[in-house]
């Protein structure tokens, strides 16, 4: 009898008191492990996924969360080989453990990359921008995002062991919530390697990560608000998850990405000698065969022009020849098994409910596996008759497409509608107006949309691969969930609230410096103080220059821009917005600069950008500027000698006008 | 017999053939109007959306659309005084007619503002930036969000029969969404009225806005994918709603924002004679009593530092004494009734079932109200013995709140959350350590939060007023959804998707040009070229200038800017990031407009902004710069005779490396 899985519970393996139910190979049939979680208590997993593992998890900033990430990423990639001879058994070919493993480790690199890029180094995130809710200035409002006091429990399909776990951990731990994962038992054993690698590296703080093998019997009914429950897998047992009373009426949030019949469309103005009519047909052979057919994104549907489908069905033919179906272990072999028998079972069940409004047109259903043990079965490619409906209702989770005529590319676009909602479509053509105008009938029926052409073909990751930068989900069929998608994937997992307030009090809750909040004006200049110096609102505010027409008329020709509204008194008094000679925006925010600079070596290393920069009052000869720059936000960079400073600038005219206003971006050592 | 309310279905005004159920006055039990929906073709309805609506409304751009809003607030202002008369009859103050008729109105122009200015003059909402997939760059990935080839269904509660009708009908409107509105019955006159000078006025298209006067009895069965349910009201019925199989498998997206246990805290700091003491106990009083307490927004949990409990209760005693319950159309009274007779049945079996953990402490629960007729009912404060579970499972939908003690912030925060998930919650406290610790605690419970203290005392809308800009929702016992929030309701109501593609295919999708994608170089300067002329894609490209040390020593003296790093070669040499003398980002950008200028007096009117600059690659003397400056963004304003161009701005050096890239922003005349 091979090795019974083990959860990992409330800070300890845990071993099932019965000897569990066999876990067969792919393609051998030979157990691979059993599987049992009777005993298990998921009450406990809760409680410490709350109390231990969220308060460690939140105490640390996006940054240093993103840095973890990074570590187990790399981490993981020296454990590569033996996910990979593992995978094998779930019938993976190399191809497709590489879209497992490699996917899996490289959405926890990219979620590391984008938590730094694109979060704050703190635990709050800000959305958009302040809101002005009075005319005094006094009362605003600023949206923000904060980290829930729950858990994150994944339900796993079986096709992604590896990839279906990190990509929900990552979003949901750079979200500070603790995660309970609960894979697919049919694959089960590559999770479990995959968590106890993860575990024994002590990377993650204790109770981040617990992990049920088996039954996940009672979880839902220890959820409350704050807890989440996100679902990949069949509209079947999605129903079931939505009809739990702590989802229905207990404010459980359920997130579902499922199986849906995603299409792909050849566009009416590719001809079969054009090179998107092979790119065409290469992208639907991959998803039929690449983990042999078993992904929520393959193509199930594929709509032709009715006039090319003959020409669409006789290349797909002859590249589908060129599959070899057999053991995933063999290099030479493309295409391996089915994860399971039953699995195999339902696809033939669907390809029989399919045949009554399509004929089998590649590949032969009755023909038996040339193979005695494994869940083998070659591909199939059905050709739906005009007007019916089973290639729109029936999902053959296998090497199995329909092919579909359409005439005009809104029925094509309605083709694709049929299918109520789906994760991915994509369409291959070449021209603009085609593609402008299917992808966008198609967008509001999808969570992603591919365009395949001549210029991205070689860069294109394809129809099937979500993408961590990516949102993957779709409406109705799909599930109506959205994953990943970069920091949206984050934000998902986290509480957005509006706050209102005084200046003062937005500042200290956001800690962002707010418009109209208390500036500190000491008598050092923020520029000599080091980034542990600096503090949120420390304010620089500077004499005034006075502008003059000599400054302007130098300013043209120093620089060349020789506008007329610069240089022509007549042109630009009839300019409807200056009515007369205007200073050079960019003249004023260089004096400005003049204004605030402290010139001496210091702790500022660089000015590295300017954000939101709007000329709001026209400057003109004998205004007198002053600049008021602020320090609005301070960013420590994890692991550098430096952080990155915003400043609040306003430069305003002698009638305490402001003129323009914008965001100073320096790079400020950490000690000076 | 009163009038037969009718619904306005597909087109025309439908009568029901029967004589209806009668809706009474408030406060003196009159019948106002009768309602019944009984033959009302809903299915009609819902093809009439789709198939006219629709359409219609997706036909036009997000500013046009705005511009309809705008139109139609301006078209209700005229008619108040209609819809202020027959407000009284539901029980409401003028106070209370304010917050719902001009809250309304208010609503609509706020979106007609944000439409016009956060959205662009198109049907496609762009959402983030570009995605690099592949290194070679010819492979890329936007989000964006398209609208819903369906319709928002609203089923409204009776206490804000104008406002919350506006509040979901602007959103979804902006958004591309017809609305069919069913309103609670009890107040649907009022609603009635409104639908019918919207209907009149023309200013909508036909079939984006339709009324169920009455049951809404097989409305929800009509629909499917694309469809969305928005619902304001209690758990229970929300609960219904989540089990429709259209919701639970069908794919109709349901939005619901339920009456929650708000609560307000008194911050530890404040003492009696505190001004944020005086703030604290108007605002409790001003929940309990406009609209007499029937606010999904209301404060139903007073929660206050136990040591100042008894004083928080006798200024509450004081300040509710001064309130008159009374005729809401009595210009000294300050409360009118509740909605109806069985609404005060529902309040008083609330107080029942509050009494088990509490003590009445200002009113009497026992005392019948003064008036023969009428819904009336006079205010309460219960105060909660220490523990005790009721206050925070029962919700009394009217006059009423209770007063719970709390020892340390934690504690308040706990207590806050004891009601799982509510719309709102405030803070009375000046100090700015206590507003970030209970904020952050509070802010994964509640949707909004709000600060009071002396500093926005003047200007703030108060605990209970949800504001367009402002997102209206909560998680768990409050529904879990998400309304207003400015372009986010909008956004909230369509469909995102991330589509990839050759930047070519891309610009042509989204409208906007994409970085990689062909620019049009012709000869004539896009300067020249009008806004009705100007195309995506349109390019100049630049002459290079060899930028000298003589430049960056004269920019150094005439700016004033003489930071180290322009000025002194030692301490530049220095400098990690330059190693050198380097020249100033700002001469960098002034220079590259000298370089992309065009003179002469043109459709350019003005370069208005900056966004996103960024300084890549230090300049040093000796560098020769250029610029290509692309038409990226045309956005016409309606109404103008000019519109906004965005500009993608690239700064090369003699090596083609990027040294700024920036995004310029001008003001074009339409036509020159």
């Amino acid at each position: 009898m091979s090795a019974l899985l083990e959860s990992y519970a409330a800070g300890r393996w845990f071993r099932a008191a019965d000897d569990g139910e066999p876990l067969l190979d792919a393609a051998t049939e030979e157990e691979v492990a059993r599987i049992s979680s009777r005993g298990l208590d998921v009450a406990a997993m809760v409680r410490h996924a709350k109390d231990t593992g969220g308060p460690a998890l939140r105490s640390l900033t996006f940054h240093e969360r993103a840095g973890l990430l990074k570590t187990l990423a790399k981490h993981l990639l020296e454990h590569k080989d033996e996910l990979y001879a593992l995978s094998a058994r779930t019938g993976a070919t190399s191809r497709d453990t590489w879209v497992d493993v490699d996917g899996g480790i490289g959405t926890l690199f990219s979620y590391a990359s984008k938590g730094v890029r694109e979060l704050p180094n703190d635990t709050v995130i800000l959305d958009g921008g302040l809101e002005h809710l009075g005319k005094g200035g006094t009362f605003l409002g600023q949206h923000l995002y904060t980290s829930k006091p729950g858990v994150a429990v994944q339900i796993n399909a079986f096709n992604f062991p590896v990839w279906g776990m990190l990509e929900k951990l990552a979003p949901a731990f750079l979200a500070g919530l603790p995660t309970i994962v609960k894979p697919a038992s049919q694959t089960a054993y590559l999770t479990e390697l995959a968590v106890r690698r993860i575990i024994e590296s002590g990377i993650l703080p204790e109770g981040t990560l617990q992990l049920v093998a088996g039954s996940a019997g009672g979880l839902l009914d220890e959820l409350t608000v704050q807890d989440s429950v996100d679902f990949t897998g069949s509209a079947h047992t999605a129903g079931i998850l939505r009809r739990h009373p702590n989802v229905l009426d207990g404010g459980v949030v359920l997130g579902v990405e499922a199986d849906s019949l995603n299409c792909s469309i050849l566009g009416p103005d590719v001809r079969p000698d054009d090179p998107e009519f092979g790119l065409f047909v290469k992208g639907v052979v991959t998803e039929m065969t690449v983990k042999a057919g078993q992904k929520c994104t393959a193509i199930r549907r594929v709509i032709v022009p009715s006039a090319t489908a003959g020409q669409v069905v006789e290349a797909l033919a002859a590249r589908l020849a060129e599959v070899t179906v057999g053991d995933p272990r063999d290099p030479d072999v493309r295409m391996g098994p089915l994860a399971s028998l039953s699995q195999r079972d339902e696809v033939r069940k669907a390809v029989e409910a399919l045949r009554a409004g399509t004929e089998v047109v590649v590949g032969d259903p009755g023909k038996a596996s040339p193979f005695e043990r494994g869940a083998f079965m070659a591909p199939l490619v059905l050709r739906a008759r005009p007007g019916v409906t089973e290639p729109h209702e029936v999902e053959p989770f296998g090497p199995v497409a329909t092919v579909l005529g359409y005439d005009g590319v809104e029925e094509a676009v309605a083709l694709a509608a049929r299918g109520r909602g789906s994760l991915v479509a994509s369409v291959a053509t070449h021209d603009p107006r085609v593609a402008r105008s299917i992808v966008l009938g198609l967008a509001p029926w999808h969570g992603r949309v591919l365009v395949l052409d001549r210029d991205d073909a070689k860069e294109s990751t394809g129809h099937g691969s979500p993408l961590p930068v990516l949102v993957h989900g779709g409406p109705g069929r799909a599930g109506g969930g959205e994953e990943l998608g970069g920091v949206r994937g984050v934000m998902h997992h986290m509480q957005r609230t509006a706050v209102q307030g005084s200046p003062d009090q937005l500042t200290a809750i956001t800690g962002r410096w707010t418009t109209g909040a208390a500036r500190a004006e000491s008598g050092v200049h923020p520029f000599r103080k080091s980034l542990a110096e600096l503090r949120i609102g420390d304010t620089i505010a500077s004499e005034k220059r006075t502008v003059s027409r000599a400054d302007i008329d130098h300013f043209s020709e120093f620089t060349g821009d020789t506008f007329y509204a610069h240089t022509d008194e007549e042109a630009a008094a009839r300019n409807p917005l200056f009515g007369g000679i205007v200073a050079h925006g960019y003249l004023v925010v260089s004096l400005a600069a003049g204004l605030f600079v402290d010139p001496d070596p210091g702790p500022v290393l660089a000015n590295f950008g300017v954000d939101a920069l709007r000329f709001l009052t026209p400057v003109k000869a004998g205004d007198a500027i002053d600049v008021t720059l602020t320090v609005k936000q301070i960013t420590p960079r994890v692991g550098a000698d430096y952080g990155e400073v915003r400043w609040d600038a306003v430069v305003s005219n002698q009638e305490g006008k402001p003129v323009a206003t914008y965001d100073v971006l320096t790079l400020v050592a950490k000690t000076w």
